[in-house]
């Protein structure tokens, strides 16, 4: 008879192995390490956690951001930020970090990724035609282009301007400052700031 | 006001902080990745894996190892298994490790660590009494120490080796040496001193 894992260990060590950067000696182990603290409340705890994660989380109806209990994000409904400006990032990740530096008071609007066609993403795969129908209700004067500094953020910048041009507003990006390469959840909030500050046009000269 | 990750995100992050190995950007990182499967009921199937952790999982009352919806584990249950011989062994992980080999058929006593005094584990923390008390029956002939090869494990073997002295009982511990397939000149010279110490006889019949 062939010894292994109990049953419900193994299932939790192949759920951990689905995770990005974790393999299967790294699952075994937290599998373990989960069942050491069990008693704990610990796996209950992470179990509602994730369910909750799973019933209550919805994209923003109005910018995409990842948002709990309301139709709309915390942004979005408050009455302070400036509706003139929309902030273009790929995550809601993206959008804390831009948050966090405390330098940005407009809104958002989440991409959900950036253009990859390698990874099948294309315009369709992202929220490009909301964009544009935000654009299109002539509210919005600036488009600030926050997609990462990498070549998909950069080709989706380049995307964006293109789709923009018929369309009487402003398009700034990033200014220089942020990393060639960066990842933007991954910069620090000073060197963001600077990014948002410095922020240069794009329409028409790229 | 501020903004930060919505709340049920936010406790997902606090529980895969706690993970040895992953860190506060790791964490994000894992809990937006679960977030992005939503809808695929991966993380349904991980709460229910992980509160089957918690509920199912208890140590063999014969040997320690984690079993599930027995009292006994499969090994000691078995038959076919040598009542004679038990491999002491840290942890489950490593019996499954050794039963992996194929080449052992007696029963395992799982530990539960090794001796450690600076992380707070004295042989109180271990389930040395309960070995004690398994030798004590009469009916194990041999014990197998199959601690790690580390500082702790050694003490650990030492340390069984002292308190099994006043029982009729052969003690052994695994060999240790050059690992399969391995290459001489990398090998630490500990490892070589005691591959030379412990050199078996060929016997001309390689």
């Amino acid at each position: 008879m062939k010894i292994d894992h109990p049953p419900s260990i193994q299932r939790l060590i192949s759920d951990l192995k689905r995770l990005p950067g974790i393999g299967p000696k790294s699952a075994e182990r937290l599998a373990y390490y989960l069942l050491s603290r069990r008693g704990e409340g610990i796996l209950s705890r992470m179990a509602d956690d994730l369910r909750s994660v799973e019933e209550n989380l919805r994209p923003c109806k109005e910018c995409g951001v990842w948002t709990e209990g309301e139709e709309t994000c915390a942004v979005c409904r408050d009455p302070g930020r400036d509706r003139g400006i929309v902030c273009v990032v790929e995550h809601t990740t993206d959008m804390i970090a831009v948050e966090r530096t405390g330098g940005y008071k407009g809104l958002y609007h989440v991409l959900g990724g950036s253009l990859s066609p390698l990874d099948g993403r294309g315009p369709e795969q992202l929220n490009m035609a909301s964009l544009k129908e935000r654009i299109r209700g002539g509210n919005i004067k600036e488009v600030l282009l926050a997609t990462d500094a990498d070549v998909e953020g950069e080709a989706t910048a380049v995307y964006i301007v293109n789709m923009l041009k018929e369309f009487p507003v402003k398009v700034s990006r990033l200014a220089c400052g942020i990393p060639q390469g960066g990842d933007l959840s991954f910069i620090d909030e000073g060197t963001l700031a600077k990014a948002i500050a410095g922020r240069v046009e794009l329409k028409g000269d790229v």
